[in-house]
């Protein structure tokens, strides 16, 4: 045990929420304690088993905790058009933005060869396995408009592009250098609609 | 089982921290699948100890997981000042603002009649048999500058009174209607050293 009191172990431990500094933390850590045990408990028990149970999708590699995600197994879904998105939260952004009936990619991440960051890295593998399969007609290539992301995007291009299949980008109507993330659902739906040839 | 994803339910159980909304909590989710895993491991297992352990103190009625706080036990505080806060996060403030080497009360709220909060529910019958021990010579009344910490002041400074127990307030350096929670460290020092008779 720790020789520290437990209600600092607490707001020590809640400092490993992104965006919470030690007053956020200590103001939570009361919180919870003086007013919402019952919220903390169940907080602690969907957290645990989040930890431990959520993987990634074996199709899209999408956060989930399931062997298949349910977007990737649902029937009304196209299987002809995929949405190639660097992160589970851009899938999500897009999801929320846009009335979009067919698949997602989820690369976890774009190229950066100085990280040690290759196409395995980010399942290009997988998604070229994906691809000679011959049922995706377009990829709709959804990565942020950073060097990385376009580097990533015209390599994904050449590797469609290799098995004749339509590559298409988002209109760079997303701010130049910006975050998906971080970008309004209007925006985003305006730059899907104008996607073009890539 | 719940038929929301557990990526949802997470992101759902993250909303019971205060200030969180589902986007904040939708960014917590995410960072710790992704990025730091074995930190929320750690912060839900020290969260379900918290949340089972951590109770009242016997002595003074802040948040620790022993059945007196280090605090009350230290034999190098003085058992004849006693400063009376609302809540643990005054104390800490306090504590950190101040070179204080007394010992404290924490009411746990303050009292306020048309919510079924009185004297017993903020332990005055417990600060009533403190001071009928006959140790404190000195009640330092640190509630908040609001009317319902004015009021519970009053309160206690009576009971004190009855005893024949000194009672000093903090001065009203502290901005009038606010909570000392907000209040900078040098505001409060200021005005701890600047406490009058009440
Ligand atoms: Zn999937
Ligand atoms: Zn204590």
């Amino acid at each position: 045990m720790s020789s520290q009191s437990l209600l600092d172990q607490l707001i020590g431990a809640l400092r490993c929420l992104p965006g919470v500094g030690s007053k956020t933390a200590q103001r939570m850590a009361y919180y919870l304690l003086e007013r919402d045990r019952e919220g903390g408990r169940h907080l602690s028990h969907i957290m645990a088993e989040a930890m431990e149970r959520i993987g990634r999708c074996s199709c899209c590699r999408t956060l989930t905790e399931l062997e298949v995600c349910r977007l990737c197994t649902n029937p009304h879904r196209d299987a002809a058009q995929l949405c190639v998105v660097e992160t589970p939260a851009d899938q999500t952004i897009l999801e929320q933005a846009i009335d979009y009936r067919g698949l997602y990619f989820v690369l976890g991440g774009h190229l950066s060869p100085l990280d040690g960051i290759g196409p395995r890295e980010i399942g290009l593998d997988l998604l070229d396995a994906r691809l000679s399969e011959g049922k995706v007609k377009e990829v709709i290539l959804a990565t942020n408009p950073t060097v990385e992301g376009e580097a990533t995007a015209q390599y994904i291009h050449d590797m469609a592009n290799a098995r004749d299949i339509r590559t298409t980008r988002i209109a760079q109507g997303v701010p130049m250098g910006g975050e998906l993330e971080y970008v309004d659902g209007a925006t985003i739906a305006h730059a899907f609609s104008g996607r073009s040839e890539f």
